[in-house]
């Protein structure tokens, strides 16, 4: 077993390291095949099921990557954490939370029966799609483009660069989503809406539309892990107790109808998109001596083969592995 | 502003300290008019709804108390906790985990309908009633005394002493809760417990008539917070996975259907009672430069004017304001 | 085909008609394997599958009977006819239907989960057993023997002797119906019960395991079709507001979830019981120049092996049947 | 009280009822005051609250008009048996049903809970908006002019000419109904429509706007009530099984969530609309000695003034004085 601590500021210990990643991606790549990959739309299928990738990236500049990591994919679902966000930072957090509840559901993600039960019908959680939809039209912002512009602008911060929509999947997303116009309408209906819905819609649509890559997903996370804090540079992207309360949300309804068993198994705040990726990420508190490391980085995952509730099977396996071999679990 | 770190070495720190929690709960005991005292039980209405007092456990028998410290109540919910943590040191955690899900509701703690709209018929998690229940039924043993003899050995070992069942509230329990009946019936039914429903009832009643004090909670926190193990004898009191595990299910459905919404402007796992005791903590992870002493400390609250949702109102508030002067939020 | 009318008042037409109806109940017997016997209760289960027998009771004695019609069978849930009927007698029908109301649900009739969607939690209809528990609730008289003093009473007025209680059947319901005490444990939270609940249940499941015949079902629904009175005595055994409301309840809530199916496709009030016996009637105003006879007749059926929603299979498909030959529907 | 029979073949007779019917609508007039009108468009919110009118169209052009007759509405959800109808005589009566059930649901009329409750995702009933919207989608024809052509030709051969389409209702409609379209999207995905979805609901729109009068509607219920058939000159408008199963209908679904207390406390076939309409109907075998002429008679009635459940209160309270003046219900 491990010797000493493995700080990374080593190449012997980076090499070292890596090898364990290697091996713990080459073997939860089998579990690809307990997964299927979305099909409603005709490009998410195309996917190969058997991908699986991961980034993870710390401070100093510290990464590891294994995997199939070279793979692009759409956002979809985790662009609910950026969203939601930059609506907290352009409308204040208690302005976006007087119109989406911060309460998980126990039902799946496009859940619509939730709105009718509870009265009045405030939406959940900003991570059904509901409630994304809705934070979606508190952007602030005429039409898609301006309402998306900030959203792009936090990720350039983040990532480094400026992501592109894939017009493609946009286009089927705009063509397909029946169930997410029918939650719409409802919102619509229930006057939860800020922004016309054609516009509200057409963002959601174009954000989940955002390429990306485990990369891309790590370093989303380590801003997060780091209360929105870039850990090198010390410059503040995202204000401190809008991070912290996403962190909360992540753990709390971040992985679909199954963010209570992830919370318990692996016990870091996550988000899962359907297109198979995954951001989680360790807290700053999340310490660990013979790991040092592991302080509030972020991780980004990518297997597009999905379990039944929408969410990356063999990621989650490996996350869970991860997290317990690292001992990163908040709790 | 505080000065230097306060380890409450020194008098002069731990005085100091004091003043602070005085002041906060003496501001935050208004606030218990907003609430009202649970009244299915006719003990718990009598109890003084003006009540709110705290305590706070950490290392090295470090603790801070304040406000109406003396009074006995009831755990109620709060002992599901520890049904929970005993069936899974018997049964192993699985086997529990097989019976009962780890996801949270969206609905209110004695929700029966959520039974039936899920197939199959496995209740939400352990701190619904349903979920509850079932665990209950897990312990071993032919009749509640057997049943609870573990229970009252672990709180023993916890809080240091042997507590009592109020007899009153008990037999109180026993007659009134036509709903924990209701449920235990359709549980029944669908085949989910292990003892016959008479001797699970029985017990849950018992269980939650266990008498207790903000001081026993706070203790019962301290063991918890620190994954199980007392923090100065070093002695195992809860292997620690299943104090890990404990602690997720905690902060995602501890606090009924505010769960989310404790996590969110909380950010510490807790769990409330119906008779207005919560017992939360800081996992050992939580540090702070400044208030070292808070470093998984465990905390006992107790206000009997409840909030719509079941948890004392002035308890949540307070707890909200500690943990933000603290910093106490995992996230 | 028939010629002139059969309105059975030579022998030589009643042979004639009792040939066709030797038929069909040949023909639709061979419908029987297509259901299962119900199980939860063993004597229950002990049922024959093959079963299927018929009794049809018109004005003037007249009768015809086909197929198994000398098997006794428990009542079951057509006692929900009964207890509804003496508790609107006893209280009359404002007070009855201001604690069940008369709508049909689209759940399943032992379905919990809208009591707890509605608010208040006044039972749907006094047909699925919320409802019928509440109503056997109403009856007059401290204990089962009293309360169901008066259900015995009218039906011997209706059948002409005093059926007996099964007791082995009562002693099944009795330890077995966990969901019945679960729904009546829930009533009672609600306040919704006017007995004691133990003798609220067991006044249930004596009234379910009343011992009956075909031929008692037919006369039953003989004196319900003619408005409560008996055609040749022109006794009135039923006031007649009740006996047309209880129409009008069975019409909508008769069939369990099957009951909109039911009348359109049939289109006479019915009521089914989990033994496999249906209740039907042709209310007076179907008239019918080739077969007067029908004119306010009474239909028994017992078919044990039920379809999903607990009608029996066979049954339905020779009522349905025999409504079309004898344009039996309402509408 | 009434001396000899009233079957209207004299003028005296007439006239003599006609003063029975003036009072009735005076006394129940006074009622309108109980409700409100539909505000959700703003034509519809203009309607006079204390209108109230009735026609009352029996055979050999028997008829009595009363009260505020003259005022023409939208016939809204009335529409529903009509679309029903002709899509039963397009695609034929069980490729309907198995698209749409006939349950009654115990839910609003616009509830989209029970579509994601139930599997499959068959609409409960075609009177609920999620089955006509359905059901909409089965009539033949490219565009709205092509499906409804056959409405408006049913409806010619029933009231005598064409009605026309209120254009600034539908307008209001296609710009205001955020629910509908929130259904019509949830259809959309489950795969339920046989059309377009927009093009199935502009012609949903257009046939909820179609204007009508008290007179219209009793011509249609004249029709229906005589099993399809034009009573005086024979001529056969609706299939007989077709106008059949949609009088069953109307008796367990026409009056939203009011349905099973309609049936009960009135108990003839109804189908309200959100304008105030009602569409009533004496089976043909309701027949009253001392009344001949309600015989297969079909009722209009005009309130705008709901009560809660979308049913006009003062039409609801005519009809059921009436139905028990004269004895119509079918039980």
């Amino acid at each position: 077993m491990v010797q000493g601590t493995m700080n990374l500021n080593t190449q012997i210990d980076k090499e070292w390291l890596q090898n364990y990643v290697d091996d713990w991606v080459a073997f939860y790549q089998k579990t690809t095949e307990e997964g299927k990959v979305a099909s409603y739309i005709p490009v998410l299928a195309e996917a190969n099921p058997d991908h699986l990738g991961i980034a993870i990236y710390g401070k100093n500049g510290m990464n590891i990557t294994s995997g199939d990591t070279d793979v692009t994919f759409t956002i979809q679902s985790i662009s609910k954490i950026l969203t939601f966000i930059v609506a907290c930072m352009e409308r204040g957090v208690s302005y976006v939370l007087d119109r989406v509840d911060v309460e998980p559901t126990g039902e799946a993600f496009n859940s619509i029966m939730h709105l009718e039960m509870k009265s009045p019908n405030k939406p959940f959680n900003p991570f059904v799609n509901a409630g994304a939809i809705t934070v979606t039209s508190l952007l602030e912002g005429k039409n898609s483009q301006e309402k998306l512009e900030p959203v792009f602008e936090l990720l350039e911060k983040m990532i480094g660069y400026r992501p592109i929509i894939n017009q493609q999947v946009f286009a089927s997303e705009d063509e397909t989503s029946a169930r997410n116009r029918a939650i719409g309408y409802y919102l619509l209906e229930t006057e939860s809406l800020e922004s016309p819905l054609d516009v509200t819609l057409e963002t959601y649509f174009k954000q989940c539309s955002i390429e990306t890559t485990v990369t891309d997903l790590a370093k989303i996370g380590l801003i997060l892990a780091n209360d929105g804090e870039d850990p090198d540079s010390e410059e503040e992207i995202i204000p401190r107790q809008i991070a912290r309360i996403t962190k909360a949300i992540m753990l709390t309804c971040g992985m679909y109808d199954a963010s209570g068993k992830f919370a318990t198994y692996v016990g870091i705040p996550a988000k899962s998109g359907v297109s198979g990726g995954i951001v989680a990420l360790a807290p700053p508190r999340v310490r660990n001596a013979q790991f040092p490391f592991i302080e509030g980085c972020g991780i980004g995952v990518y297997g597009p083969a999905l379990e039944e509730r929408g969410n990356s099977v063999a990621g989650m396996k490996l996350l869970k592995h991860i997290a317990s071999q690292w001992d990163l679990s908040i709790f």
